[in-house]
């Protein structure tokens, strides 16, 4: 996927990522280790009614998704931002994760030559097409060698 | 900290994470698996110009520098959500972040009893003072008991 392979109104759907509670509770060991993703018993007391996994593992396991998307021959070269990142669920351990895209926006770049940006609006959902996260995020794709 | 205990134009400075680079391969391998973040030499060629930190990993580092800064007693009830996230400059190993925090907002929730909505804005720097990284998070705080 290069830049012109995006146009504003394409979406997709793609991603089956398992949440597991050994990955829940390593990431927040590591990262975010409040008791509402380290403690079972005592996350049933939280405002999530029980253990789940800590945002930025689910926009970890966003980003994985998004890349295992990808072909092997990409363009992708990263991204300068998101916006309007909303948490809007519990992540519990058993969701099997997936992404829908859209594409919002796609320009070239004025300041990098051969680049262009697209701007996606995702939602992320579980097996119940229940929306857990969206977000709109931007990112720089090489243009293709004319 | 509870809800009570953050007013508008508070600041605060904190942290002091170590950006390793065997943690930047680690995370990536995980979550962020592209060439500038797991392949040294490869890296040079991007656009960051060399091996540096997934963006989600660096919003993994800023969490566990927020969670750090909180005393162990505290009012933390998780976040909505965050705006205006802008990875500004490439997070390389040998870097030490820390946080620079502004109280932009506190409003009680109307919807949660006894909860409160804190609203920061933060900028991620490096032992340069460099902007890495900035974004408005949200946060929920439980009010005191009275």
């Amino acid at each position: 996927m290069y830049f012109e392979d995006y146009q504003v109104g394409q979406t997709s759907k793609f991603g089956a990522y398992e949440v597991t509670e050994s990955e829940v509770k390593e990431f927040a060991t590591k990262y975010d280790p409040q008791f509402f993703h380290l403690d079972d018993e005592a996350a049933k007391d939280s405002l999530f009614g029980g253990l789940c996994a800590s945002g930025w593992h689910t926009g970890a396991m966003f980003m994985r998704m998004l890349i295992d998307n990808l072909p092997a021959e990409h363009g992708s070269l990263g991204s300068p931002g998101i916006n309007n990142l909303k948490w809007l669920k519990p992540v519990y351990p058993g969701y099997i994760l997936s992404v829908k895209g859209l594409v919002t926006e796609c320009r070239l770049s004025k300041s990098k030559p051969g680049v262009g940006l697209v701007c996606m609006s995702y939602e992320i959902v579980n097996q119940d097409d229940l929306t857990v996260m969206s977000l709109e995020s931007n990112a720089f794709f090489r243009c293709k060698k004319s």
